[in-house]
């Protein structure tokens, strides 16, 4: 018998501020994670680089240094708060470490690399990480992960009604 | 804390003779199907439609209802064999009921369809279906289907070395 509880394993969940992500780490808290584990559950969080915001000005004009200065800080504060807001959905799991990490980059980049880098057994995410018309650009966070990244990828979608499936 | 061991959970994996698929179903019972599991796992093997075994052919002739009838025999024991050698793979799960379904089909519209009638609560599937001309065309399996089936795609990789992970 294959015993998933006794079995050390980390497990990589790229959290952001969608309800897409939430749900992910939800559904892998309940169904991935299990009772007696030896799991550490990485949360990891990516601010994206500084291109992405100037596409809010739209005009062509460079911002001054005191705007990039309040959009860095909002960026950490809504890292910060998704940040917390995931370590909440993971209190109520007894004996699984649960680590958070932060970087700056491209989601993409940031989940392949950081999947990479840490060995880990398993990459959990939500099934969209950008809006429709980016996505159609750029393909999704998932499609991207899932080509990219050597370790088991679990694409999480948020059922469209809102009860859970079953 | 979420108690996966207790939960009943529908698990579909789908199989082929790849090495890929073997070790998708492999990586599956080891990591995420728990030791007092009440899960029910469910295998699925899809019999290519006829279209592709024409291009076998690739003289522009019909072939005789012989060889039709000898393709059919053959990819029913493929079928089978495939069977067979998955559920020796899931003997040692205790407790776990092993469910087979073979189906007629391309095999990103019966795994989709599979899916979704079943109502599973995950899809597992190793990351290739396809030679990688036709992947090229057709894009993979596992791609279509994590865009498509409604459930948690989980997408395994066999590592390039012949070791697991870690």
């Amino acid at each position: 018998m294959a015993d998933a509880a006794a079995k050390e394993r980390k497990i990589l969940v790229a959290v952001d501020e969608s309800e897409e992500s939430s749900y992910a780490l939800s559904w892998c808290i309940e169904n991935i994670i299990t009772g007696n584990s030896n799991d550490t559950l990485i949360l990891l969080y990516s601010i994206p680089p500084r291109a992405v915001y100037s596409t809010l000005d739209g005009t062509g004009y460079l911002f001054s240094s005191d705007i990039l200065a309040t959009m860095e800080r909002y960026s950490s504060e809504v890292a910060q708060c998704v940040m917390e807001k995931a370590k909440r959905a993971c209190e109520a799991l007894n004996g699984v470490k649960v680590e958070t990490i932060v970087e700056h980059g491209d989601a993409r980049d940031v989940i392949c690399q950081a999947a990479e880098k840490l060995h880990v057994d398993m990459l959990v995410m939500g099934s969209h990480g950008y809006g429709v018309i980016k996505r159609a650009f750029l393909g999704s966070v998932s499609n991207h992960c899932a080509q990219n990244v050597k370790c088991p990828v679990l694409i999480v979608k948020k059922p469209k009604t809102d009860g859970r499936r079953k």
